[in-house]
């Protein structure tokens, strides 16, 4: 059936979906009661028409500004740098963190095409222009993009923020000393602190 | 956000995704063109709009006859009983077989709230009075509720038809006797077949 070969190639979009999967997802909606396909639609439309980027520090938000732009009980002079909106969460998580943040929206990758015009560089120098801040910290994945990006940063804003600095590379909390890879043991050498 | 969250929770509802792939489907749909989210509504809704029951088989076709049913050069004499639409399928495979068939769409099963009225079992018994039907195979899955469906139709369909069967039941191939679960390995013996 036509129809349902071209729900399969649109399920075969989504993220780690191969063809069996995503046949098992359209023979669900065959079988599936109309409201629910409707809630499905109405749910996905709903999305893409109310979701935007916080017009301050470029999250996913549904209105002019974010949640935590919006709330003036956190530090604006401190803005964390990550790459993307689901990062922030993960900063969130941690709860120890009460500032501002800023999401690129990808990393430095001259494979993939993204240079710096395609990140939301310009609007974050503007931003530490225009603002009181005393520190960014850069929370790039540290990955070879993410360090690319990082230091092309630490570049950049030199001069514009009193205040510079970079997430700590080290061994993760519960690791294994003989498991953690050398490079990843190297910097958490190089970073030890004083107890 | 709302908007996300609702897209999650109708993402939950697809068969076999957690909480974390369905995040992970609604946050792709977040960083999709508009155009990807808009061929998935239509995709979706096409489906719903376009696909019904063959009137004859009840598999799932376009038309108001599907494909195997329309097919004139098929053996119409010959009508084989699956659970699902998608059991026709896995038939066709096999190359073998060229009668027609018929979709219960279930088997009986109390428990679930499935009796014989909830089954395409009317359709099939004047499909039979009706045509020129020599056999009737009964292809039910091989589980309980398959085996009572199986046992049922045999019942109801005795002296309606010159001939009843049933799909065998054995060892499949490639597979390991030692490995073999007993009852299985008792039904190969008792349906063994002379060389």
């Amino acid at each position: 059936m036509k129809s349902f070969g071209r729900l399969v190639s649109a399920f075969r979009c989504l993220p780690g979906v191969g063809p069996r999967q995503a046949e098992r997802f359209a023979t669900h909606f065959l079988k599936a009661p109309l409201s629910e396909s409707e809630e499905f639609i109405a749910a996905l439309r709903e999305l893409k028409e109310s979701v935007r980027l916080c017009r301050t520090c470029f999250n996913y938000c549904e209105d002019e500004i974010c949640d935590i732009c919006a709330d003036e009980s956190r530090d604006s002079s401190l803005i964390c740098v990550v790459e993307e909106p689901h990062d922030i969460e993960a900063v969130e998580k941690t709860g120890t963190y009460k500032g501002m943040y800023h999401v690129l929206h990808g990393a430095i990758s001259p494979i993939d095409g993204m240079g710096i015009d395609s990140l939301r560089v310009r609007e974050l120098v503007s931003r530490i222009k225009n603002g009181m801040v005393s520190e960014v910290i850069i929370a790039t994945d540290p990955d070879t993009e993410g360090e690319a990006t990082a230091l092309y940063l630490a570049d950049l804003l030199r001069g514009l923020v009193p205040k510079i600095s970079r997430i700590a590379y080290g061994v993760p909390l519960g690791g294994d000393l003989d498991y953690t890879d050398e490079l990843t043991l190297g910097y958490a050498l190089r970073g030890r602190t004083k107890l």
